[in-house]
């Protein structure tokens, strides 16, 4: 897993002229490219391009740090393909071959796909039928979100791609996994003995994992209205970043080693009633409100595309319990939602308070001890602590030690997908979900769906522009918590 | 001990003239004038000065951040006084009583002792002689380090000054005390549950405190030359800051609970036989050399007033273990000396390293963790961590986490002595040296003594502008450790 193992390979790339393929992929192709990365790409999408009217929409896609990036264009093959046309993959198996030897490719090949779920497995089948993925080299398949939208259909999607590829061949992307600071996580624990030595319940109170937005539901209304907050976006990021923050030290640093200790930690979710879940699961949806920027928005009821009776959530507050050694009675409070205050995500962990002591009169001041580990948009740390102020009364003050990214590497734009893609040519599958942890996911979350669509758990309204309904702040009161403010709205 | 007991006072200033009290004293005076202390001075010393005269030498000793400064000025007042005439001292009763009266002074009198050593017993008898300590108000003796030159020395002293106060009336100045970054040593582990976590020998690897000048022996020679590094510095200043590090917490914060752990710390220091003294215990003397300024400067044998034989120490490093439940197995070591590379003093906290794995692989670089408290000449606090780079390799990299006072309040030219006259204006003697810790140090100083004595421990040289010599490196090295550099010469 090394820099050697950067070997020659094709992408075929399904959904070549979409929004994400356009945003990110041919900028982290481009970066992959000038790091010295061997690859040729064919496009592969219904419309019709040539090579040359495809090289140019990658060019538009990309920002080029110098003036002559023919070279990485010419790397460049279009296919016009319909999945549901077994045919047009015969012909894709022809120019691959052909592009294969041309470059010396040696066989090895990443199928991206880039595509709507419906497709997914379809397109599998007919890349197996049309022979692509007989290949002397190694083949990778990449798939994008969403992987299923229950346990059962995903579980009927994963049994499809083992009909053509074997788990260790089957990318499942979330790209917070490819996010530097998320990346970081297990440096920042198992680097730091002063951090390891405190990641447990003997130190720790609670951690709040935060990931808002301040977009509303914009062009993805259609299949964000089918979906909910619950499904986009707590079933795969936050739950992979409880996972990262809670596991134990692997045994060693290898793929399958952490992989298995996410899965220890999705196994010891406590499992809820339905009358827990309508206690500890928030769903909210957003009302009109005042952004901070003083732009005035509509409620999502009033989107385009929308229902106007929709209950879809667009906000969820969720407490966990992760019943181990490590972590028994520490709630992981997580919340996530469109039109927030702020963008942002970060992870808090909050340690235990002092003693309460009436003689530590100088220490009335004291707040609890954070660490804050802030993925996006800044990548940093923030320590929390408290000192004596600077003058003659010996009270404290809290102050916070911080460090940032300004390596100026970070490209969070399309950074992430850097990382992931750059693994995926090296065959390193740790920052990828494997089969069994999108299971216990879904699991989990079926659970709380199940008990949602009995419609006995009430939708809270909240503004657009605020953090989210009044019941998420309740969520943590009743603990004796309370959601700490994120760090760009301090 | 709070505010509301700034009571109004009657300051007398032995050694009105000198260096101590126009280069700090009055200048602290000032400061708490500002900060509404009500209190009158009466300067003893003997040269002969007029009331007008005193105030002069006094406004030229401060710094005033307004013109009109009269009224500050108008509380000195001027007496001649010869400490071997007990009759001064009859006619100073007399003017105090009157300057008492003419203040409301309530009888509340400071008798601060910035005099030389050998003075101090009898410039106590004659205040008792002549009735000055026979006063309505309080009053508190506030007496200037060296506290005698050794343990029967120092008890003598002690006994002495008991004939006159009690031990409640005694300010045992070590102006190390006074620092801030010293006081905060104390909240920073107590009010912090991530650090007071961590703080024992699970945790902590060891403890490194440095308190290193790039001054020369200057104008103090012949006091410095009979006294050496380990009685100006280690005596007082070091074993305080071991103490404050390594102390249990106190039951209240209450000045008596604070100093019964700062003995405990002194009681459980392991006694040391010559033989471990001799390898634990580093004396070094500077050598001409280059400083980091580039100038030339002698060695210490060639500096004036000081005998080209001399066997001084200007340098020490040592080695201490605290055999508690703790520290065990922990040691601390302490170095300072005169012609080092950088004025500095602080105390590195070094955490235990993270566990031998050979596969993790991603960790190689990991540096250990460790805690920085600067305490002069800067104010703050730094935490080194590892985190992942920024970049596809995964490989760790150190950072440093900083925090500094930037609050426009430090002053520690004179800032410490502001917050210890203040205190003893209160009555809080917390931040001066109790008897027995004064004590306890002494014993383990005299034992330290008694072997360099019998000279088969060798002076080690050291060139001026360096760390001090090599064993003080091989000290830490045999137990694998070694010294880290200081922030300011990073």
């Amino acid at each position: 897993m090394d820099e050697t193992q950067k070997q020659p390979t094709l992408v075929l790339m399904f959904g070549a002229t979409g929004d994400l393929a356009r945003r990110k992929l041919y900028q982290a192709l481009y970066q992959l490219y000038k790091n010295n990365q061997e690859f040729a790409v064919i496009g592969l999408a219904r419309r019709p391009h040539t090579h040359l009217s495809f090289r140019s929409l990658v060019s538009d896609s990309i920002t080029p740090d110098e003036e002559h990036i023919g070279d990485f264009l010419n790397r460049f093959y279009y296919q016009p393909l319909d999945i549901e046309q077994p045919e047009s993959f015969v012909s894709l198996k022809k120019l691959s071959d052909e592009i294969d030897i041309r470059y010396h490719l040696g066989g090895n090949r990443i199928f991206y796909l880039s595509l709507a779920p419906r497709f997914f497995t379809l397109a599998a089948q007919n890349l197996k039928r049309a022979g692509l993925t007989d290949t002397v080299g190694w083949k990778h398949l990449v798939i994008e979100k969403p992987f299923g939208h229950d346990l059962p259909s995903a579980t009927k999607l994963n049994e499809d791609l083992l009909d053509v590829f074997d788990e260790k061949e089957i990318y499942r992307i979330d790209h917070y996994l490819g996010k530097e600071m998320v990346q970081n996580i297990e440096a920042l624990r198992f680097a730091n003995p002063i951090f390891e030595s405190v990641w447990n319940h003997r130190h720790i109170s609670n951690v709040q994992i935060t990931s808002s937005e301040t977009l509303g539901v914009g062009e993805r209304a259609n299949y964000y209205d089918q979906t909910g907050a619950l499904l986009d976006m707590v079933q795969n990021h936050m739950m992979q970043m409880v996972a990262l923050t809670a596991m134990e030290p692997p045994g060693r640093f290898d793929t399958e080693d952490i992989r298995d200790e996410k899965v220890k930690v999705f196994k010891s979710i406590r499992p809820m009633s339905a009358e827990s879940i309508s206690s500890q699961i928030v769903r909210g949806q957003y009302t009109s409100g005042v952004l901070s920027d003083g732009s005035v928005v509509k409620g999502y009821r009033d989107e385009d595309n929308i229902d106007s009776k929709s209950n879809t959530e667009t906000f969820v507050a969720a407490r966990f319990y992760i019943d181990n050694y490590r972590w028994s009675g520490v709630p992981f409070y997580v919340r996530t939602g469109k039109r927030m205050t702020a963008k942002s995500t970060e992870i808090v962990v909050q340690f235990k308070d002092i003693p309460k002591n009436p003689y530590f009169y100088h220490f009335e001041d004291v707040k609890p001890n954070l660490l804050v580990i802030h993925i996006q948009p800044d990548e940093g740390l923030s320590l929390k602590l408290n000192v004596k102020q600077f003058n003659e009364t010996g009270n404290t003050m809290p102050i916070s030690m911080k460090f940032s990214n300004n390596s100026g590497t970070s490209d969070y734009g399309a950074g992430a997908y850097v990382r992931l893609l750059s693994d995926c040519f090296k065959g390193d599958s740790t920052n990828f979900t494997r089969w069994d942890e999108v299971a216990y996911s879904w699991s989990l979350m079926d659970s709380i769906v199940a008990v949602w669509k009995e419609n006995k758990v009430p939708l809270d309204f909240y503004e657009a522009g605020s953090m989210g309904p009044a019941s998420s702040d309740q969520l943590l009161a009743r603990d004796g918590f309370r959601w700490w403010p994120l760090t760009s709205t301090e």
